[in-house]
């Protein structure tokens, strides 16, 4: 597997736009679109939340209908969440507008948006938006990263990846982008996220591949526990590499779904990092738990605790408070077969031995909380099964940005 | 039932002390200890963690066992979490210089503990303040007062009631003191709380009662999601009112059962809105649910949500927040059967209606928000069951306690 420049315009066929529709941001661009005139096997994994999106509802019936799906038209600014009927006509007239402009069925378009929950979507800002955007179509390099832009909300940075990798003798390509901030938190996925390759694969594999993957990666961020309305990820996949269809479990779709892994790792660790009003990225290793899904619950409640986040922010080894966590994780445990240590580039320190505190050095642990990703490596001695999860820390800025984001 | 001046010590029989033991505070009260020479029947509910301080389990211990109990010991400033054979060690020490002062046996003693988890207890400190203090005792209101102020840590007000019922002829008193500002979430219970009564009922009625109307306040708030290892809600009863010893749910149970949910709920709301950092009181009434448990569920859901706590500091009525915390709740349910309201001592505005969002006046819904309780009334409409839950914003303060609360 090779790392490559690009995102989602990386993999053959595929093309991308974006445009200035004034939804809600003025002065910046809010809709991106992509598309691949070969038709593409898609994939999708959707947040668990019951109230979801009418762009979700959407996407949902596309993925499951099996259909071939041309593309996906996003916006960002406005949700489309608790928006009724309303909500719904305006993704019918969305994919209309793809329809009316690039000669696709409107019911092989995706839609999603991201922004704030319970305001109707400009119909008429929309589909203008996709005219623009159908005459603008590039398969760059460029206009995959402009569409990373065009897609963000409280992001500080745009989210791009793309990998390439051999499977059946042909070079595969892997791109993808995502966005997710705020209202980031482990449950099916969490974020905007679009993968898009030349791989030729069935349609259950892709599916299989992209909810495994997804459990280890998406799943394992929080920024603040809120799981959104909108969280939606798209793997599209429109076989121009020419390799031989994937449909077994073979050498080749162990190699896609390692770079799959990759691809949302990066993409992951990149939304926590970036999560509101974060200083650092605040990463949990679980080692040695009685069972994977112990491992996966341990790490995730240790970096979704506010007490957790908030002592990494002051760079506090206040280590009980990761314990307290584990505690109330809902698995059960010894807290004296429990060892706990803090780690970053800056160095390594073990802060609590089978169920008793260490003394340590305060000023090596304030130096090692100090840096850009701080680690809490956990062992259980309990088990052989570990897992990984990112988050951030907790600041001011956190609840600045969230005090008055409507306005 | 009637409100009267007093906490702890307004039962017959009971007395409190304070003194400065210099745990970890300097210049204040850190230690507390409520004493009835009658013995006392006890009932108790602690927290649901996995990681259980030491004090927890020596609690446990004395209210599973049935013995009669005497008093309790708390500190402030170090909870004698994660701590091992030597913190539970602490706990007996204490005890033992309560035995040694005041006759009673070590093992009818409960002790309590809130503070930094993961540091020992000055065992030398715990003993002398227990002698110091058993010289002290009083049975005046003050008394009471002063131990509720020594029980706080980041609490920014005491917390304590005292009211009087009539039970088999008699006039009953009930008190109490409860601490709570961090790590504060519905599991169990969420604080240390200590309620007295001069009252007299049997242990397993006692037990029950306590448990049930503990689900439906002090489990019913939040602050910040992180259920602490050590909370404790204690009950001692003496019996000196002398009214015939409740051994059935007779009237008179109903009328205790009734006094004891004022003086929770009391405690519960004023803990909540003492929040870490916490400008408002934030509450949540969900009505005509279709089960008990799903109105409880929805209620605590959306007080727990950091971005509608934030939203709730700012100001903000951005309402699709507070159906997005619905929606993760767990709790399923159709949003086109859901009406909204924002209330307070402002006025009342309804925000969305069956699934859609309503034009509303942005000025008068900032109003509203601004006041010192704010409520979202969520009206369900899928069946008669209701609940509230009671939390607070998210604010820089909150933040800024918890960066550095070690230092």
């Amino acid at each position: 597997m090779e790392y490559i420049k690009g995102g989602v315009t990386a993999a053959a066929g595929f093309e991308a736009a974006v445009c200035e529709a004034n939804i809600k941001y003025k002065d910046r661009t809010d809709m991106a679109m992509v598309f691949s005139k070969e038709p593409c096997v898609c994939a999708g994994t959707f947040t668990s939340n019951v109230v979801k999106a009418a762009c979700v509802m959407w996407d949902k019936e596309i993925v499951e209908s099996g259909r071939p799906v041309h593309g996906v038209v996003i916006n960002s600014g406005i949700a489309n969440a608790c928006t009724g009927k309303e909500g719904y006509d305006a993704c019918e007239a969305t994919a209309r507008a793809f329809e009316a402009k690039l000669g696709v069925p409107y019911n092989t378009v995706a839609v999603a948006s991201t922004g704030v929950i319970g305001m109707q979507l400009p119909v008429d800002k929309l589909t203008t938006g996709v005219g623009l955007m159908a005459e603008k179509l590039s398969d760059s390099i460029e206009a995959g990263t402009e569409a990373s832009k065009a897609i963000m909300t409280t992001d500080t940075v745009n989210k791009e990846i793309a990998v390439t990798f051999e499977a059946g003798g042909k070079k595969i390509t892997l791109g993808g982008m995502s966005k997710g901030s705020g209202m980031i938190h482990p449950n099916m996925c969490t974020m905007l996220g679009f993968l898009t390759t030349d791989l030729s694969i069935e349609k259950a594999l892709l599916q299989e591949a992209l909810k495994e993957v997804v459990t280890d990666t998406f799943n394992m961020i929080s920024v603040d526990g809120d799981t959104s309305t909108n969280d939606t990820l798209l793997i599209l996949s429109n076989g121009l590499a020419g390799n031989e269809t994937i449909q077994e479990k073979n050498e080749d779709y162990a190699e896609f779904k390692n770079a799959l892994f990759e691809v949302c790792r990066f993409l992951a660790r990149k939304m926590a990092s970036d999560g509101e009003g974060a200083t650092k990225l605040f990463t949990a290793h679980v080692l040695n738990a009685k069972t994977k899904e112990d491992a996966r619950v341990l790490a995730r409640s240790v970096i979704s605790s506010s007490l957790s986040k908030a002592a990494v922010y002051g760079c506090d080894a206040n280590f009980g408070r990761f314990l307290c966590a584990m505690g109330y994780s809902g698995v059960n445990f010894d807290q004296t077969d429990v060892e706990l240590y803090f780690e970053s580039k800056a160095g390594e320190l073990k802060v609590f031995e089978y169920g008793v505190p260490l003394a340590f050095d305060e000023d090596f642990a304030t130096k090692i909380l100090s840096e850009e990703e701080v680690i809490i490596r956990i062992d259980m001695h309990e088990g052989e099964e570990e897992a990984t999860a990112w988050g951030c820390d907790l600041t001011y800025d956190y609840v600045k940005i969230n005090a008055d984001y409507r306005s």
